[in-house]
């Protein structure tokens, strides 16, 4: 092969007759694996405040963040997601459009803005995984289980003082982290951390030799934000001992009150951040 | 079915070195893999009335049960199920806690009691599947989603008017049933046989050849039953072509209203039912 | 034991309308989870023999069943299987044809006779499950996993001197087991434990509370066995601080050496065991 | 936000305190979902040769790929795979080394060098996938199923004349695709298109609205590549009513030999190509 082309001039002539969000690429374009945005997101969460060591929390922000005034503030969320695109065209085939996830999110700023980070994510879907690597957000596949509130019987908290709910995460078939809400009160407005926007760096290797990743610090364009039905209570977190020597550095050494809810937003792609 | 002979004359005396309400068993019996009754379910259903042919539905029906005066009435229920026995020990581990169901349920009459039948019935987790074998309810393994409802956001229809709800099935690979019900209005009542006792058949194969099977009909004894929140509306049916020629035969003929709604009962072993 | 009455003139007269070896009943029978055997199996193993506490060993065999000249022997398994019926039809849809299973298997004697004592398997298949109810084996659901050999490349261990094979198994989103061999050396016989028979207890809860559970002690018929490539070596355990304190009862407190092996039987219904 | 620069000034300057060859980016680098390469791979692998219809198949080769003097010569794969990294670490964990997967072939030129193009994939388990975004494979998820060869016992085929093997896809339930091989003879070469280069497209979707998507013709350093033990026979093969309009055009017209063999090859990332 002859001399290369500096990178941007080989990348951005789309191929026309090959289409698609995203692999894979067919002529329609329809079998992309994940379809274009925007998506709509609603669901359950079980959301716990805690403390992580603020060194660890540190080590985890690249470049454009920094830590918050209050350092090592952090929170671990449970979700039970249901998505779709404009169309809404999942929600007749459940199985597509039903996912859950936990995440680990730390507190920091992106210049004086109060924002979140997300080490880790884990969800128990391919789509939503795939879509987690276009968007910069670090899914990992796991399963995650969250109670469920129902309005009769002896087999569910209600979503009321006393209720309990639990989160678990399982990954590689190792328990990773578990975590119990006794709800107390219901409270009007988000939980800590939990209306932060996301601060994620998308990544994707390189492939020639001659070539760097693709590196860049985005946000999303978040909008449809909604919070219903918010409750909070003492909450107990255990973390195992995990294998990922990462990972581990970000057990919580401390504990906050824990949250459930029910959420909305609908998210886009949003614009590259400049540090 | 004839007079019956205690069954404890038959089977010895129990070895009670060895404990558990079923396998395996164990010294403290802790490690049954289906914990004893009660058990306390608590869920949302999706429901749809439809017709089979009434043959079909006949042919599935075990002495002691005859067809109602609507024969050939059916439904098809999804339900997104969470259960617990009477310590509520399950709900701190939701991945143990919560299973999806997919069952036909024939109308039939018991004497002159209407009740339902069984045919075939659906799970995705191991423990509910056993339990089916022990209470005699056939349940097979499959892959079960239901829409879910979120009271925000546009990836979630609402228990409304207008609301949209999908139940599908697959089993091996292959889809077999989906259902859609487009809400439109609130009733009071549960729906046509969701209410119903149901009459199934315990059957354990012999293992000695000097043996028969177990084989018995039974119903359960059911308490705690609540119906919340139930909507009615439109339905639509598809039945796949499937392998099994049993099964085959009840291939929905008519589809009725479907129903959502949300559902409790507690189920203990019952009695054996003398005709 | 003492003496029993037949079992066909306890359970009155089976239905003739609904055939099946076992649930779902229908029509023709062939809605039957689990189709009627004989069974046939072929599979690599993993085996590892160890020694676990004599005296829980002894607390999981019933009565009928004694330690042997070694209390606390025994070993772990670890199965690569496929199985079929007499026409051999699940070979066409893998899917349904191959499970992974692991087991513990405890020495003990029936009167004179050397045999083992399973007190606790898992499965990672449906069928293969209910199939263990039906013969007594007391199967749990569970992930599997053993590595594979292949012929070529540097992805596979050799089944020769050197080649290191792993089992794994997890439960409930928590590691139960593992265990690690490295081939030395070729042998001639089955490992220890392999080839005893295996004596089960079946029981199913009864229903009626007039009624006893089911519950008898048993022996398959087993023909055509076959060892084939039989290898062994140094082998490593690792038995995690399981939940379920009857199983923690049995981590073993010595390795011994550790197998790998093809293996192949036909399972058929046998006999209750009379003492 | 204030102007831009232009896409090649904002890339390729990595954040050292995080590193991953993908995400999740770390302190270490160990978290990378995808560890680096090379990776090995070892398998088994059910082939069948077939043809699809010339204009459905040119309609998938992107600009730089025309079709080849056999126009519609395609193969369907399945296969049965093990993989691992420079240390071996994955064999000692199987449920992370261990994936299926199935793929549809086209063959095809680059220039004058006859390759292969892979429009649709699909494997069972996460990072194969996430691996395949990266190369530029595109892989959805499915469960796929590969018959198993045991050298004992009726319940395997043997590698040998009369062995008769099936594989099987399924994707969001639904059945996909199945093919059976009945062996005839052994073979001495590899079977048509499975020893073609693979040339895939690199598409990593934008996300700020001033950027193009990554989008680059690539082929893999492939080292190591083994064939053995080859065997050919008549083949069957099934293709389901799809969803996917445009994988419904992929539908073979013509089926010809299957093949089932052991392979392994060493990937490496390798070179964009230029048209």
């Amino acid at each position: 092969m002859g001399a290369m082309l500096p990178f941007a001039a080989t990348r951005g002539t789309p191929d026309d007759s090959l289409r698609g969000y995203c692999l894979p690429l067919s002529p329609s374009g329809l079998s992309s694996m994940v379809p274009p945005p925007p998506w709509h997101f609603s669901g359950d969460a079980l959301w716990v405040t805690c403390r992580v060591r603020p060194e660890a929390a540190a080590a985890f922000l690249p470049a454009g963040l920094r830590p918050g005034p209050d350092p090592g503030a952090a929170a671990i969320g449970f979700f039970d997601w249901q998505w779709c695109t404009e169309s809404g065209a999942e929600l007749l085939d459940p199985m597509r459009a039903q996912f859950r996830e936990c995440m680990i999110a730390l507190d920091c700023l992106l210049g004086d803005r109060p924002v979140a980070r997300v080490p880790y994510a884990w969800v128990d879907s391919a789509v939503p995984l795939v879509r987690g690597f276009v968007q910069g957000m670090p899914k990992l596949f796991g399963s995650v289980w969250l109670t469920r509130g129902f309005p009769v019987g002896k087999a569910a908290p209600r979503r009321a003082r006393g209720g309990t709910f639990t989160g678990t995460l399982s990954a590689g078939g190792r328990r990773v982290l578990s975590a119990t809400v006794t709800l107390a009160e219901g409270v009007d407005g988000p939980p800590p951390l939990a209306d932060r926007p996301l601060v994620h760096t998308r990544h994707f290797p390189a492939w020639d030799p001659a070539d760097a990743p693709l590196e860049e610090l985005v946000m999303a364009a978040t909008s449809g934000t909604e919070f219903a039905a918010i409750w909070r209570g003492p909450a107990e977190l255990a973390f195992a001992d995990v294998a990922d020597p990462d990972l581990a550095t970000l057990a919580p050494v401390e504990v906050g009150p824990g949250y459930l809810f029910s959420y909305a937003e609908t998210l886009a792609p949003g614009r590259r951040v400049r540090t």
